[in-house]
C-alpha cells in the first residue's frame, strides 16, 4: 500500500493480535487510540503496564490480585472449607458476578490437554491437593468447563483429592435457563436427563 | 462484587471505551494483555504512545503521517491535479487499499453538522479552498459518505470551489456489488436508477 504510517500500522498490529479481533476492528480501535487525548493515551498505555506489573496470582487461590492474597481469600466472611476449581480468572468473574457463592477458589490456569502439551505439572493441581491435604477444606466443587479437557482434569483432580476425605462435586450439566429444549444439543439433552431432580 | 482486581478494572474500562466495545469484550482483551509478556506488553503501550507522538497531519492533505507530508503528497507519481475529499482517514485506507485511486486526498476530519455543533470552519475546508485557489488541481472528487451531512458538506465545498475553475465530482451511488437488488433499500434503489448507465 502506498499510504502506510508505520506507527499506526504498528498499533493496529497490536489490537489485532487479541483473538478474535480482526483487521477492520483493529483499524477502528487504533483511530478510536489516535482521537484521544495526550493524556487519555498516556492513561491507556498505563493501565497496560500496571496490569502486568501490579497483578500477581494469589498464593493460596492462584487467582489475579494486587495484594499477596485475593481479596477472596483474605476474606473473614467467606466460607474457606468450600473450594471451587476453576480454569481461569475469567471464570471466577463470571460466578462471582451471580453472588450466590459464598466459599473460596482455586485457580488451575487451564486443563490438561495432551494435544497442547499441558501435563497437570503446568496448572496449579499441586497446591490444591497440598490445600486438601491440610484438612481444612470439606468440599471441593470442580467448575471446569463442560468440555473433554475440562471433565479429564475434574476426574483427574478428584481422584487426588478423595483419599483425603474431601467432598467432590461437579457443577450441574443441563438445558441453560432460558434456552429453548428443540435446539438444545443430543449431549446437553442427555445430561439434563440423567441429571433430573425431583419436583 | 467481593472480587475485584484494580489494575484489572482498569485495563477493562480503557478497552470499553473503545466504540462498540461491551463490557465482555473489553474483559478479553484485558485478560489478553495480562497473559502476554512483560516484553510483548511494553510494545503495547509503547504503540499506544508512539502513535500519539509521532502521528500528526500532513500538513497538505491533512491526512495521518510521521513525516511532514503525507506518502502520497510526497509521492512522483501520483497525479496531483486530482483531489479526493473524505471524511476520515480511515477512508483513505480503504481507497488506497482498491488501488485504482492515482490522485491524492483531503481529509475532512469530519463533515459540517449542526446538530453537533461542526461548522465549517472545524474542519479543513478552508486549506481546500487554497489549494483549489493555487490552480494546481483540475478535479476534486467529494467522497464524503452518502448521509445528509456527507452531501451537504460536499454540496458545500462544492460550491466555494467551483469558482476557481475546478471540476467537482461526486462518488457514485447506487447498489453495491453483489448485493441483492430485492433487500437495497429505496433511497438507494432511486440513486441507482437516476444514476444508471448505458451498457
Amino acid at each position: 500500500m502506498a499510504y502506510d504510517v508505520a506507527a499506526l500500522e504498528k498499533l493496529i498490529e497490536q489490537f489485532q493480535k487479541i483473538p478474535s479481533i480482526g483487521r477492520k476492528t483493529a483499524q477502528r480501535m487504533a483511530f478510536h487510540v489516535l482521537d484521544l487525548s495526550e493524556e487519555q493515551a498516556k492513561e491507556f498505555a498505563d493501565a497496560i503496564i500496571d496490569a502486568h506489573t501490579k497483578i500477581h496470582h494469589c498464593k493460596v487461590c492462584h487467582n489475579l490480585t494486587e495484594a499477596e492474597l485475593c481479596p477472596v481469600c483474605a476474606s473473614a466472611t467467606r466460607d474457606h472449607t468450600t473450594v471451587c476449581v476453576m480454569e481461569e480468572p475469567r471464570d471466577v468473574l463470571a460466578l462471582e458476578k451471580t453472588r450466590e457463592f459464598n466459599g473460596v477458589y482455586h485457580v488451575l490456569h487451564g486443563v490438561i490437554s495432551p494435544m497442547n502439551n499441558i501435563g497437570p505439572d503446568k496448572l496449579t493441581i499441586k497446591s490444591l491437593v497440598e490445600r486438601a491435604a491440610s484438612g481444612e477444606i470439606k468440599e471441593v466443587i470442580m467448575a471446569t468447563n463442560p468440555t473433554i479437557e475440562g471433565d479429564t482434569t475434574a476426574m483427574y483432580i478428584s481422584k487426588l483429592i478423595k483419599p483425603f476425605g474431601v467432598k467432590v462435586t461437579r457443577l450441574a450439566y443441563g438445558i441453560p435457563v432460558g434456552a429453548d429444549i428443540e435446539y438444545a444439543d443430543d449431549v446437553t439433552l442427555m445430561r439434563a436427563l440423567s441429571g433430573r431432580s425431583e419436583l
